[in-house]
């Protein structure tokens, strides 16, 4: 990770990202008892610094942090002086003097976290949990461990998973922060989605593209579909909704077309209906809720990496 | 409590709720001390899942817990995925996968807390702290708590405790919890409200009913006053605020006819001038504060309970 | 400080003052390692009882407590039944009966801090977050400390320091409790502010008044720059925008005109550009992220004190 931040899944090598996952996995054992605690990061503090609402990432960092005993300060920049016109500057000289270890932040514009983590602003380490549509990189951490999880949990890494993307590429910074990862884990992705959904340049991105949900289904090992942002239907972007859902939304007809041990993955929360039918969504393929928990092992593993945990045998 | 959970005061044996009320009585001796704090949940996760705005549930909820030693997590649901649509079921899967132990669940519809806990969606102990108009079980131990600590307190139960309760029946889980819970532990309840504010099929609840509170209010141990919601004073449920405060307030006059050793409640928070006015609730005989104070032994007791803490002598 | 609140700047003695910023001092530096957590209050309990949004004073107690392990609870009086009516006198009796070691309040109401502790509602320790346009004792503290630091280390108390408050003064908590606790440690205060934003009776207050910042800006050591408040802008109170800034805000050619150890303060969050250019606010003179920093160490030293912690060198 570079300079002691996790800002895009760009920033980590293969060795890198592998080594998280590892003790990812490790402190997810550690940690599955009834007692969920360890010591490790007692006495540091974590800001979760949220310019957007997002109560399941905040949550899942908030109980990783926990986990590790760390001090967790909400921070919901909603209402604070931030909206009054305080810069991001400011803001983040503040959260540095009073003794923030990391800060986790959601920011609408893309390259929000990369700008906290590059200036002399502040020495705390930075984990981006989304900025605008630009990347996610800690979403695509814990979808490779759960890709691997399901998938490859005897191998190294992810070659030959083949994984499809489904639905608005465009807008979505976990299907960029994934094509980055999973690519470089080994695994081919394709995207699928309306041409009016896939952003300018996709053409150089390391994946295959197609417009056709149909004619890629019974050829992948990992079918991720992405979140309907309601609030774009009203824009051109989009067919009607039930259009959408149609041609793109993954339902019982395309589930039973899946091969056999192909998993079905969404990044929360979902539209049950829209992009994704009941049916599928909680159909023994779907991987959805593993997705959830491995996201808190994930972001104690960010977290420890980035923190200088102990070893994590002598921290019990 | 029926599997691991709190949902209603009808699922609670006698038996059951004389033993929470015991535990409570021994947590609140312990932790009333200058260090409030047991190690007994270290490593346990309560999440407090509140739909509707309650500060002062969530914030006894988040006492108790915390005088426990577990980590709290709040969810407020407002502004969440959930208010965007996602399904209850996957706001419950979610917190399963995130390792909640505990869920407290505070809702506008009735039953959301059993629906909650019917299903296979989450294994965590689900605790109703207010499902629509149905009903608040910790509410009612905390009152049960309340008047056993003033008025047999060398008693095994409530038997022969006489129990007004003034107001707003209709729409009130208070009422309702305390009804069941308070006639199973041999106290005679008599309900006062007008007819309009009175539920369908009332007759067949085992109560007395009243529209005069002057009639009943000398022969009461305790009058228990319902906040009245402002809000449904616009409905054509209710008279003027000034016919309700004079017929069904509790004012200097009624205060001066109660019994000598009759006590004032009240859920909180009042509406002074209103339900009650400012004398009766600051007078000898109210015990408001207690049952404040009592909610928090109470919470911690059903948090001990059904987190599975270990032995209270033991664990401090 | 009176009945062991910290309500006014006024109520604390010249040496109960100094005593906080060396307790401070101290804090500080157990407290500046890689663990910054002492055990000191464990089993307290803090509540930021805060009517007005303020996110940085509000992490900044919130910091300061767990630091010193207490646990922390938040109540953001919005949305609450405090803003459905309940009274100030009920919230103060709840927070009492659930155990609240210490009250963190903020107020839009001068005298509010005042109000909760003079009356028998709560025993708590009660901290004056800020009242209104009254006072906000604990920001004084953090700018005394901050002088102390910068400018009189190894002396006393701050007699001889010569500190311009530039702003508006009308409506500023912050300049209320500093001019009583700088000069009461001895510093010599000059308020500079356009006549429409002077309170009534300023005349008697220990200081020196000027209309004029460019007559003042060359004889000082210390510019405590106030923020102004952009919806007053509205009222009539204020010159325009661009005018106020031109005439009260500190620029790179006053900057340029301040003495060579002289340092510029702001309370926090700056409008840059308006009462403070943005090389003001980065230049090296400038000990603002110092006042953040500072704020922690002396909010962590008035709980200690108020909550009667263990020797500091004993609770390590």
């Amino acid at each position: 990770m570079i300079s002691g931040h996790l800002l895009s899944a760009a920033d980590l090598t293969k060795a890198e990202a592998l080594n998280l996952l590892s003790t990812a996995k490790e402190l997810a054992a550690i940690t599955d008892g009834p007692n969920k605690k360890l010591p490790t990061l007692r006495g540091k503090t974590v800001v979760n610094l949220f310019f957007e609402d997002s109560t399941r990432t905040r949550i899942s960092f908030e109980t990783a942090a926990k986990r590790l005993s760390a001090d967790v300060i909400n921070f919901s920049a909603k209402g604070s002086s931030v909206s009054k016109g305080e810069s991001l500057k400011d803001t983040a000289q503040t959260l540095q003097a009073m003794g923030a270890d990391a800060v986790v932040i959601r920011h609408g514009s893309s390259g929000a976290a990369k700008r906290l983590a590059d200036t002399q602003w502040i020495q705390a380490a930075i984990i981006n949990a989304g900025d605008g549509t630009h990347e996610h990189p800690t979403q695509a951490l814990l979808d490779a461990f759960t890709i691997k999880q399901h998938l490859r949990s005897d191998k190294e890494d992810l070659t030959g998973v083949k994984v499809l993307i489904v639905g608005d590429i465009l807008h979505s910074r976990v299907a960029r922060s994934n094509v980055i990862l999973l690519t470089k884990l080994g695994a081919q992705v394709t995207l699928v989605a309306p041409p009016t959904l896939l952003p300018v340049g996709v053409n150089e991105w390391p994946v295959k593209i197609s417009y056709d949900l149909d004619s890629e289904i019974e050829n992948c090992d990992v079918v991720m579909m992405l979140r309907i942002q309601l609030e774009r239907m009203a824009d051109s972007f989009f067919p009607t909704e039930r259009e959408y859902s149609r041609r793109y939304g993954l339902n019982s007809a395309r589930l039973a077309r899946l091969s056999k041990n192909a998993i079905v993955m969404h990044p929360g929360p979902m539209n049950r209906g829209l992009e994704i039918s009941a049916e599928s969504a909680d159909d023994l393929k779907s991987v959805i809720i593993d997705q959830v928990k491995n996201g808190v092992a994930v972001r104690m593993a960010v977290l420890y990496e980035l923190l200088g945990g102990a070893q994590i045998g002598e921290s019990k």
